[in-house]
């Protein structure tokens, strides 16, 4: 899989994420996977959600992943808990 | 399963449910699911992700569902994210 099939959330509203999840799927990807990190992740499910549920009715979550990566802040490496979900059309 | 093995994530600090988690494995639970709406799902991943890395490393991730809940809020009815992180110790 390409990096173009990753859609990695951010602190912009969850439509914004959902619309990009859609355009990988209407221009043909099979795979999409929702990445997230920290606070974010809540969002990460809400877009995965939003897209199943009211826009690509027919896609599955084939799996989710969640981890644990090192950040560095400040000068300190701080520890934050990541989301990947992937979502796949038949 | 009974209810016993559920922990609700809420707005405590993560740790506070990491402590029910770690309690409910060394109990005698063999499996323990983390539950957890809306902004309370980051949390939910950071308390599976403390709880293996630091107090129960053979615990492993069996399974993680996602979902979406009506929540009635104010009189209308709202649209809720929800996350299940199953933990189980072999």
């Amino acid at each position: 899989m390409t990096d173009e099939n990753i859609v990695y959330i951010g602190r912009k509203p969850a439509m914004n994420y959902v619309l990009a999840v859609v355009t990988q799927f209407n221009s043909g990807s099979k795979e999409v996977v929702v990445k997230a990190r920290g606070r974010a992740i809540s969002r990460a499910v809400d877009v995965a959600e939003i897209v199943r549920n009211r826009f690509v009715p027919e896609a599955e979550i084939k799996d989710i992943k969640i981890a644990t990566e090192p950040v560095e802040e400040e000068g300190r490496t701080a520890n934050v808990s990541s989301i990947e979900i992937y979502l796949e059309k038949p």
